[in-house]
């Protein structure tokens, strides 16, 4: 067969362990438990890494509410293609007991001490971008500001018009090119790590902003819960790639400049949405 | 229902066509039917607009292919997430009649006389960005040349190693994040103008790469057909949004500085692939 090789790919996010492999082990941090959480629909399990470098307290109070069973039974209504798709119910429509209603937004974090590994390459948005504790993120020096940038894949915290109109009840995750606009506006608390796929491939809604028609074509979230309330048999043995890591500098490189002879022009640049975070199963 | 307000959207696509807008009608450009192909799938038609601007010798090639019908009942073999749904069946899979099976690049075109609209914002991968005749595109004016950016929805030609091994019977969408890393390595022909979410929410393939492990999965392509071929009755009279026009500057610049209360933090900037391309039915 005379084949059309294929586009080098763009992202992988979970690459298979080779036991074989020439791995420093120190180069891969195991996802903490408390603070991964498992959204199981029907279709498969849906694996988010929590950040709490960036929303101490949404983090509190999402878990506050997946431990109080709040999203059990709750819904996927909105796939709005090319952004995001949200799962969740209004405040209100299901009860909340420790769980708080409203928050301080979490939008920035003083950026001192935290752990920012910086990008050379310019940013559209943002003055300077790179990675805090795996996660992409940007900077502002000047203002002394840092914040979790959204690209494919983030998690963040849908809010009403008020800034502290947000609890966590309803979240969604990025399913197309990095909505960047919503930098600084809403509260990022997380990243999927596996089962992306479940979510991106869902159907698209055809009311207004992608919501569904009918409540009929809601996806039903059997239960998100803390990996770490999941008997231990049940949980998913994940590493991430530490975005400190030489391992992860080699990947910028490569994805920055690649040795690959498919490349005619190098792309010389690297987007902070464009960079995948390589997770991988240890067993 | 005390609502948590939805997420602003970031793309539409699509927007419908208010009879007594006070729309310019030379704000709108009609798309050609010579350069509007219909993929018919089960589920629907995708509408692609071809950019001869940048591809003339492609698309040519890619017309003659599928005035050879050379396209009805391939496959969708390839759906990565976060990446690109890729078609078509490797050259000699299929017989060609009139078309060519090498062609020479058209990675970049000459920038001048080109009809570009510059961007005024920074971007990380081009030293400037704007539009060209509808399409986000990239200019290097020290070099002289311009081209055609990978966003979301692009069409490209897939090929191997040598530049000249692509000759458009193998397309992919892109229906992730921009995998900019593409411009200037493959023949970008178009974009998806309705339908793309047909494309995006394809069931991702789970074998390296993204391709469907047996071929009981792929999605049939019934036909390809330029428009113009089709009978008038049967073709959808679209309508695109001029990127040169003073509406198209008004949505930049909303896109840019959102005015909605919602927005606490206005991102001050605009990434080229972050851009809604409007499209209207016009009956």
């Amino acid at each position: 067969m005379a084949a059309i090789r294929s586009l080098i790919s763009s992202v992988l996010l979970l690459v298979p362990f080779a036991a074989n492999a020439q791995d420093s082990r120190s180069e891969w941090r195991s996802l903490d438990p408390e603070n991964t959480l498992y959204m199981e629909l029907e279709s498969g399990r849906v694996i988010i890494e929590l950040a709490p470098r960036f929303a101490p307290n949404h983090i509190e109070n999402i878990k506050t509410l997946v431990r109080e069973n709040y999203f059990d039974q709750q819904r996927i209504n909105r796939v709005q293609d090319n952004f995001v798709v949200q799962w969740g119910e209004p405040a209100g429509a299901k009860p909340f007991r420790k769980a708080k209603r409203t928050l301080f937004p979490e939008f920035m974090q003083p950026a001192e001490g935290l752990n920012f590994a910086p990008l050379p390459d310019a940013d559209t948005y943002a003055p300077q971008t790179g990675f805090i504790d795996g996660f992409p993120a940007a900077r502002n020096s000047e203002k002394g500001q840092a914040w979790a940038v959204h690209c494919y894949g983030t998690i963040g915290v849908g809010r009403d018009t008020a800034a502290d109109s947000g609890n966590g009840a309803e979240l969604y995750a990025v399913i197309g090119h990095a909505p960047r606009q919503l930098d600084r506006n809403v509260t990022v608390v997380g990243r999927v790590v596996q089962g992306m796929s479940l979510l991106s491939s869902l159907p698209r809604g055809t009311k207004s902003m992608g919501f569904y028609e009918r409540r009929d074509q809601h996806i039903v979230i059997n239960s998100i819960r803390v990996a770490a309330d999941v008997p231990e048999a049940e949980r998913e043995p994940l590493e991430a790639l530490r975005t400190d890591s030489p391992r992860f500098a080699t990947q910028l490189e490569a994805k920055r400049n690649s040795k690959d002879e498919w490349y005619k022009s190098p792309a010389g640049h690297l987007d902070i949405c464009n960079v995948p975070l390589p997770v991988r199963r240890i067993r």
